[in-house]
């Protein structure tokens, strides 16, 4: 008889729910829930344009609303397909995203005294109200705490676990002071399905533990009590309330409560897996294993490596997370990407692009695409820096820009969404090259995520830059595929499902569309690269120099040798 | 009584006359001529976009209209005037615009066998179809004869009157054959217009035949018969059927033919006046004086001065033209100029600004402006290089290209606008800053042209980064106002005008609005100059480098400094 798990997938504006077939890998049945409160799910501030919270009684709803639905939807799609052979629960979230939480573990804005208050909501992943706090922790760190740093790439975000907590206690100090305890939603969600809230109790993520919040065993763990009071008085105290152990996603954080698996109509005995931020479990969706770097290519990139733990890893300058476990047990989870890349297309479609390619942003997507998949490597004479966000691989910088060089009287808005999807491209091909420089070999690269699915001229690019095939996850829901992955994997082979990540990897995950690089635009492509770096090490690195002149008059060489080719 | 001239001003798609009343300068009639064949008054080939042509019967056409047309005008304006009072025609053309003309001084496509032929018409200053000549001319001066090129600014252009010459023996050579001479066109209407057409006879402008034509003193006027037969068998010998002397305008070319005083209704002593380019013109229209930098703002943006014969003159680096008399009689004429000004601008509203600008190319231009005009110096972040065309002055190199730096998600078309609109101003900074390092103070600076008239924006960020009052000249029409000036002075004092230029233009010209700097933009500016200028060494000069991470740094501090307050 079949066995199926269910991902969980909890983005920013929706929850996805996804039925899959633990022998095949087969995808049932989806459903997708939009969270229904603030705008798309986002609560904001017009003063304050840093702001984005949620609220978690969206999430509650969208697993009653996603599950119910695509159990019911299995069943429409296979009439022999029964909820009882649904043998676990898998989840995960964007992250950083912290919440404060009473001693119960629920929420705090679900207390009357604080309804409706967004500095007691999830203060999601994109909120940026903490950037003078994030500051404030990596100057500290770099004074007091240098090693914290060199886990991290050298600089703390203004995205990530302490520098919101802190700025909640800096901003909303009867919401610190009323908080038993912070918890991600990654493990807040696994928690509020197996009923284990207590916060001491909640089991947490390395993934999410680790280097957002600083968490590692050669410290012992979370940053030191005297750390935290450094940074304000009353943080140092919080730290014996969150917690000192961490787990890896495809272990048990317990089975359906009662009550969930009624109002779900599942088995008691669901296993719900240990969670984990979206882009690691989109990771093991896509097929990761050591050697394979695995791409997710959306509003931005995130790239993921794994390395045996028992192999010897240096630290990779530039890279932002090296942690044992974040990604699956038994190895490291390398953790690079890119601050714009789909981001950055919306700009140019948005900010740059006339009237004459479409008057809804769908058409100009269209009709600059088909415009720049035109032109050939070099023809337009442009070239770009991606840094239009700042760079956070290899960088490490939000404070960048983006560049443009090339330009005539006669350069059109489709050569320079090219000339984007290029920088991106030799952006990504950049993180390749440090990687590997530091002796992780990177023998194949797997793309999932919205752009992966739906810019195949992006993919053929970055096959051309990179010289190396861009293949495509054969899932397009790789986040969720992922999570039912650790779903089956938390079920155990007794019920079912497996014992490891890779066995349940080779049954259920699998690559489909592959772009294989042309030879000519590729050799095209090293000569534009080796500008690109040039243009990079210049404008990116400190006291950053070489020979502008040339840099111009080569691209303006490859253009007109590219012309009459 | 009253008396008049009349400036003819020649441009790109129509002529123009002006009636000026000598003693006052009032300009009492105006009266437009479009051209009216080829595509707005130019022959082009679809297959061959580098040419532009123009046909010589509109320039004819084009008098008799446009003269004709402004004296009844002037009557309708003014019922004291009278035809008679006319003392004198001044003329400007554009140019380098050269002509083939056969024995008698008529265009060869006015013969039976050139008809329509568009390499027997007006080679039009636009025209580049000669580029491989021009470099062919650089390259053997350089190597045979320097001192040529000393003059120049070490560059022949494309544009100018050997390369287009050279082109038609290369690629019609029954045309070049055919022709007794070759004669600007700012040359051949005022032979027209006295009926002086024998090609010997014909007076030759000292402006266009300075650095247009290599003629200089110096080397006994026109290059040598041994470097041009170097350059093509047969243009040595076309040598001697072209010029040995030439003149300043306000000289008389002589008085108007009978068969023309006839047709324009004035006197046969109506002085006509030597010919000149519109922007020389337009400079003595706009009151150039000694220590005066006139420019002259357009597509391109031309910058002229004048300084003393008598006194000492060092060769200023990258300035194109420094010829005795091409402005006025007694002075030099320094020439520099801007390869793209209005152009550029012209660009972003076609290629860059999206449709909540405006549906026409009017209203994207009003509503960039206006959003433009709400940001502060240094507000945008943005920097940007104003090269799409190439660099005139200082850097005499075509194959440069545009740069635009410091854009983030949040850059919007209208910042982009600005940023190009501040390059302009950088570039004509580095103009000044390059004239007065070799010695030639400017006192003040007056604009002129379409956009000094048109773009009170750009006028004020102009003076915000010179720091200096930009002055507008008070006609709007300054080159005609020009030729009307000469003509007095061509007139001279017993007819009612003028013995000199320095006379004629204290009575008739003058400036209008000034733009005052504004302290604090100014200051931000200073800051923004010093980053462009490493820009502009850094991609501009061979070997070109510099500390590129620094300008992108400093950018973003002056940005969020100004942000700030």
């Amino acid at each position: 008889m079949a066995r199926y798990t269910i991902g969980l997938d909890f983005g920013t504006n929706s929850c996805r729910a996804l039925l899959v077939d633990v022998g095949s890998g087969r995808e049932l049945a989806t459903r997708v829930f939009a969270y229904p409160s603030g705008s798309d799910g986002v609560w904001l501030d017009p003063a304050e344009p840093n702001l984005a919270r949620q609220d978690p009684a969206d999430y509650v709803l969208g697993i009653e609303e996603a599950v119910v639905g695509v159990l019911r939807e299995g069943r429409a799609t296979d009439p022999d397909f029964r909820p009882e052979a649904v043998i676990g629960i898998g989840v995960d979230t964007t992250g950083s995203s912290p919440m404060p939480v009473d001693g119960a573990g629920q929420a705090l804005c679900f207390d009357e005294r604080f309804r409706g208050n967004p500095d007691a909501m999830v203060w999601l992943w994109k909120d940026h109200t903490s950037y003078a706090e994030a500051a404030e922790i990596t100057r500290l760190a770099a004074e007091t705490r240098p090693h914290f740093l060199s886990k991290i790439g050298g600089v703390y975000s203004s995205e990530w676990w302490w520098s919101k907590i802190l700025r909640c206690r800096n901003v909303a100090r009867e919401v610190f002071d009323a908080a038993s305890s912070w918890v991600e939603i990654c493990d807040w969600i696994p928690a509020v399905l197996t009923g284990n809230l207590e916060p001491a109790s909640i089991r947490r993520s390395v993934c999410a533990a680790g280097h957002k919040a600083m968490f590692h065993p050669s410290w012992g763990g979370l940053p030191d009590r005297e750390f935290l009071d450094a940074l304000a008085p009353g943080l140092g105290a919080l730290r014996a309330r969150l917690y000192s152990e961490t787990a890896t996603a495809g272990r048990r954080a317990g089975t359906l409560s009662e009550d969930w698996a009624r109002r779900l109509g599942l088995s008691p005995s669901t296993a719900v897996s240990v969670g984990a931020f979206d882009a690691h479990m989109g990771a093991v969706g896509a097929g990761i294993a050591p050697g394979t770097l695995v791409k997710i290519v959306g509003t931005s990139t995130c790239d993921i490596m794994i390395h045996p733990a028992g192999e010897p890893l240096d630290d990779i300058p530039g890279v932002c997370g090296i942690v044992d476990g974040s990604v699956m047990e038994g190895y490291y989870g390398i953790e690079a990407g890119q601050s714009a890349v789909g981001d950055l297309f919306l700009w140019c479609v948005n900010q740059l692009a006339p009237a004459a390619y479409g008057g809804t942003p769908e058409e100009r997507f269209d009709r600059l695409g088909q415009a720049a998949a035109q032109l050939r490597a070099g023809e337009s004479g442009l070239m770009a820096l991606d840094w239009n966000n700042g760079n956070r691989t290899v960088l490490v910088d939000v404070r960048l820009t983006g560049l443009l060089l090339g330009q005539t009287l006669h350069t059109q808005a489709h050569e320079i969404y090219r000339a984007l999807m290029e920088a991106t491209g030799f952006g990504a091909l950049t993180i390749i090259d440090r990687i590997e420089e530091y002796g992780v070999a990177v023998r194949e690269v797997v793309n999932c995520g919205g752009l992966a699915v739906r810019n195949p001229l992006l993919m053929q690019i970055y096959a051309d830059i990179a010289g190396r095939p861009m293949k495509i996850a054969r899932s397009e829901q790789a986040p969720a595929l992922g999570a039912a992955i650790f779903a089956a994997v938390a079920a155990g082979a007794a019920a079912g499902g497996y014992d490891s990540v890779a066995e349940a990897q080779r049954a259920m995950a699998g690559t489909g569309r592959v772009f294989t690089p042309d030879s000519r635009s590729h050799a095209v492509y090293r000569r534009l690269y080796s500008l690109y770096r040039r243009l990079h090490d210049a404008f990116g690195t400190p006291g950053g120099s070489g020979n502008m002149y040339s840099v111009m008059k080569e691209l303006l060489d490859i253009r007109d040798e590219v012309r009459r080719t």
